[in-house]
């Protein structure tokens, strides 16, 4: 099929969730992690990575492992789905993609969802496990946060919790489609409102509201990290498709970060969906991305 | 955790689907999908084992690919799921940890589904794909059929396919758990209803109606293999779990095919649920199986 079809894939996918949620109004939790677990269904799978089940610091974990990957080298990768959905299986073939670009090992974690675990619960995670790499002889320079959605949020915080504790911060960063304002007052919330098939104002108060609990503020720039201090930020890429409602989110960091004179790339690219990524394997505009990445990342 | 914990996933998770049907019996075939999409989460990742997406005539497929498998031999996979959920996603671990034990690939299957396919979309699908592999080379001796549940009928059919079409026969069937009897006449859908935690014969109801339409009948040998003729049938191999309803079609296909002169070996494990091999990685019991079934599988 062609490109524009192979890219609809994604947009077929979040109208379909968008419909099957308002005819269900009531759909339970579980029953949302299992629609969202839908997610890798947009990626195949990338020949020649290996995977590995482990837990790490008390945190289920799955390892994506690239045959002939540099394994002295490391994403920590946190999935997307709002800190409440999605999961290590519906960002494996993601993260397995996004390695074997880098030439390194990830690890994709299955850190503490929402509601039932609220803020900053899935940070305490992902700073477990990023500690724990240490103490399995990862350096620092050499761990790469990444994530997407809630994920890259989760990506960034845990960076500046990190720093906040005065532990020596991974090499880079890199956040696809990151959701970061947790007031929900970004512009393209409204302006990109038709064209994003799935990530609607509705949806994330929604969501924001589980993450952040009865005590989570808005503004904490662990929950919100467009509240942060960036002063000695990992060098960071950011993407984000230029039809979805994330879009200024992405725009914002960019600019905040460079401001504090983090070294910045951001990429939008031009008709793609929330975390358009997924698509890789699928569709051009993911694996050129991806490409772009890896340079960037081995520019370094 | 302990052999019994680990055992007890699977129970735990069939559970949960029980009662996340039963609180919501409008449940729609795609939300079906999504939750029977979990089953994945019984089984640890088999280490050592690399993926390709692929098509073959015109079937959505994953190839499972061991480091260092025999890439002559190939076990043509078939999901369960009740011929109407279930998927190559839901699957390809287990296939994986299969392929792994045996030495060989394996390619598992997106055969069209029931509702909207009713039979013999099923078994049409599985057929091409078999005449796809011996297209691309494979000698039908170096492919086994296999497959779980409702795909274990459907490992089962397909050979009754090919014998009746005059193709050369694989060179062995794995049978995890068929369910083969559509009269749901089958003792054990009584006597184990209160152990087996999934399988009833009122879900049994709901998925021949979807599977048979209006114009499939209960008594077809290629719906339903128990009325099938075994003469000249590959070796067969079948197991299920001591505490599952359909434990007797498993029975009731050893003796008969027995009786037609085919080789068969049965294993049936105490105290486990449907399609128990599911628990690779994760139980003993389990992974013992998968070594039983190799030993038999190399024996040959």
């Amino acid at each position: 099929m062609g490109n524009t079809d192979q890219s609809d894939f994604l947009r077929t996918l979040y109208r379909s969730w968008s419909d099957r949620m308002a005819a269900n109004p009531e759909m339970t939790i579980a029953d949302l992690r299992s629609l969202f677990d839908e997610w890798h269904q947009s990626t195949l799978e990338p020949e020649g990575v290996t995977y590995k089940s482990d837990v790490l610091s008390g945190v289920d974990a799955l390892w994506a492992l690239p045959v002939g990957a540099d394994t002295k080298k490391v994403i920590l990768y946190t999935h997307g789905g709002g800190f409440a959905v999605g999961s290590a299986a519906s960002h494996r073939k993601l993260a397995g993609h996004l390695a074997k670009h880098l030439g390194v090992t990830a690890v994709v974690i299955d850190y503490r969802r929402a509601p039932e675990h609220p803020f900053p619960a899935q940070i305490e995670d992902a700073t477990a496990v990023y500690k724990e790499l240490l103490s399995r002889g990862f350096k620092p320079t050499d761990i790469t946060t990444s994530g997407d959605s809630a994920g890259g949020n989760l990506a960034i915080a845990t960076v500046l919790k990190l720093r906040a504790d005065g532990v020596a911060l991974p090499g880079a960063v890199i956040a696809f489609s990151p959701w970061l304002d947790m007031e929900h007052v970004g512009k393209t919330l409204q302006t990109n409102a038709a064209t994003d098939a799935l990530v609607s104002k509705a949806i994330l108060e929604g969501m924001s509201g589980m993450f952040l609990g009865e005590k989570g503020s808005r503004v904490d720039p662990l929950a919100n990290p467009l509240k942060a201090d960036y002063t000695g930020f990992p060098r960071l890429y950011i993407n984000a498709g230029e039809v979805e409602t994330l879009l200024d989110n992405a725009q914002d960091l960019a600019r905040i970060a460079k401001a504090a004179g983090v070294s910045v790339t951001l990429s939008v690219v031009a008709g793609m969906q929330h975390v358009f990524p997924f698509l890789a394997g699928r569709a051009a505009a993911a694996d050129d991305e991806l490409r772009r990445i890896a340079q960037w990342f081995k520019s370094a």
